[in-house]
């Protein structure tokens, strides 16, 4: 199901993104003119020829202790030699999946989720397991969630932590809460349990593909023995400038920036939703890059995103979100990250347009199949 | 057995790197002054913000058409949609096992291999086969082996392409031949049956890790599918710069340099090896980065290195790169390629009488065993 369909969103995604009239809801990508260019390309001149050659499948080792040194201020008991350097947190899941649930048989899953993950999981042969249900293996985000944008429930979490299955711990936003309360990271209490799964691709820019897997003691060597089999090591020359980077400049400072920056963003689109589309229901984001905003309306979603890019405006259909892959009840990704916020009242306009048409046309269309 | 080995190796190797007296004969990593580092720099310079951002899976279509033109020229019908851009070659070769060999069960390779290569075949799954048995799907490097530095005779070429099986055609030191003719690509024979895979880690330099895979059309899909699952896509960074690099720079002026630049640095080593190790047998290299020195010498070739260490030089034993894991006879790859012509004579020399006296001390402990 999933295989067969995503071919259909990604040639409108692709469509959409030619199209520079469209007013992008989707795709959830960092906002570009919060990427660090200048202070980037400084430290790439200041990167030696090391840049270039070859290096160990771990990765480099200050950016490997400035990880496991953020974990322990976190409260986690990380040391550097316990991180691996992936490209992106999505190569940190596939390795996870690869050495930690080779007996897995299903895997616990949010139910709305990060569709590379679900994506994932269901290729590597896991069974995709509803949140309430048990399983070999988790995967939670628990301080903001993608597409939610809202912290996974103390609770919830907690029977996680009782649970003796391996979790897949996905902090990839966990830096962007509004609010700059990050938590202790899971893996604080259950080291021997957690795979961790964390990037710069949120807080820096996604193009270095420079993310990381922490991995209980014992996986350790397993960690890098994937890493060389799938691609000998992360690219050297992205590693060398985030060092030098890291090492000129104040990390703390930016994300404190950047939280103020995709708050006031989600407060765009929070207020545009509640004064454009009330019928639609979702919870007010408390970090992250968007909103799970779910209809009570029925039909195909990818025929509902069509409709909206006829009207200006792209979101990511909420099938490819639900394990199960269902279309209905319509729902969707608003991302609120790469939209300017004095743009945001427009694409919510444009969006609610196109919801009364397709909901218009969908009620037609289901009399005149009863009628037959 | 692989896996049980490779830390004892990995832990000589490290201990080489940290060690500057060691003479390096090890690794096949190429020489850091032929890095263009002033050009990539430059090109980084005019790299747009693009360069930061998230980008498609398949990578940017520049740099795909760069690769395809250079195989058009080479009598082969690629187009650029055909091409996906990988980190490094390491990373085709798994995408092109996991789209191309899922209902195979062995592989053919060579009979001394690239060991990175073997060492994927076997955590696959495949069962590695010699090169003479019948076998689902065929790994080679066709124009230039690694080790070997030689091209694979004509004849063993034309059966494979006989045959009916897949064909991963590895290329990676292909544009490295010393006298510059490069031949077509088996993939110009038999483009349903080819998985083409190149990389600029040889040619340009590895830090940036990429390289590339070109699939039968039938697999384009899945093989942009394969990559998203992966690590949603490769480093937006690198291909930037290499994309700029390409337009501000003359490539086939580079790599004629280079072929002279490595051709001096061969030519050497197998001087230094007729003078001081005429025991040892080897085929003078077409190209490449190494030779393949094979010995009449029996043991534990991981010894050997251990002494050879002592002795201040470094080679990669030869277990890694036989199908089998045999250490007997001990064999080795020597790399030309990061050693300066003018070390190579005392490299080779230190080389000699490390293995002087570890066929004394086998010898005698052979010897000690017979007696008991």
């Amino acid at each position: 199901m999933r295989e067969r369909l995503d071919s259909r969103i990604d040639r409108l995604q692709r469509r959409c993104v030619a199209e520079p009239g469209v007013l992008s809801l989707a795709g959830g990508l960092p906002a570009p003119q919060t990427f660090p260019m200048e202070a980037l390309a400084h430290a790439l001149g200041r990167a030696g020829s090391d840049a270039l050659q070859y290096d160990w499948p771990e990765g480099r080792e200050a950016l490997r202790a400035f990880v496991a040194e953020r974990l322990q201020r976190r409260g986690a008991s990380v040391e550097a030699d316990q991180v691996l350097i992936t490209n992106g947190a999505q190569q940190a899941l596939d390795i996870a999946v690869q050495i930690g649930c080779r007996h897995s048989r299903g895997i616990r899953v949010p139910r709305a989720c990060y569709p590379g993950a679900l994506e994932l999981f269901a290729a590597r042969g896991l069974q995709l397991v509803s949140e309430d249900a048990p399983a070999d293996t988790s995967y939670v985000m628990p301080v903001v969630e993608n597409p939610t944008g809202i912290a996974v429930p103390r609770p919830a979490l907690d029977a996680l932590l009782q649970g003796d299955g391996y979790v897949i711990e996905d902090d990839a936003y966990a830096e962007l809460r509004f609010d700059g309360r990050t938590p202790p990271p899971l893996l604080a209490t259950k080291p021997e349990r957690v795979f961790y799964v964390g990037t710069f691709s949120k807080t820096l820019c996604p193009g270095l593909r420079v993310g990381w897997l922490v991995t209980p003691r014992r996986f350790r060597r397993a960690a890098r023995r994937a890493k060389r089999l799938i691609d000998l090591q992360a690219n050297t020359l992205a590693q060398c400038v985030l060092e030098q980077y890291l090492a000129e400049n104040d990390f703390e400072q930016r994300l404190t920036w950047l939280r103020r920056f995709y708050a006031e963003r989600a407060a765009a689109l929070v207020r545009a939703l509640r004064r454009r589309l009330p019928s639609v229901s979702f919870v007010e984001p408390e970090g992250g890059f968007s909103v799970w905003a779910v209809t009570e309306e029925r039909g195909d979603d990818v025929e509902f995103l069509a409709t909206a890019l006829r009207y200006g405006v792209s979101v990511d259909p909420g099938r490819d979100f639900r394990p199960s892959g269902d279309s209905e009840p319509i729902a969707f990704r608003l991302a609120f990250s790469s939209l300017p916020p004095e743009r945001m009242d427009e694409a919510v306009a444009r969006l609610a347009r196109a919801f009364r048409s397709f909901a218009r046309a969908h009620r037609h269309t289901e009399r005149q199949r009863r009628a037959v």
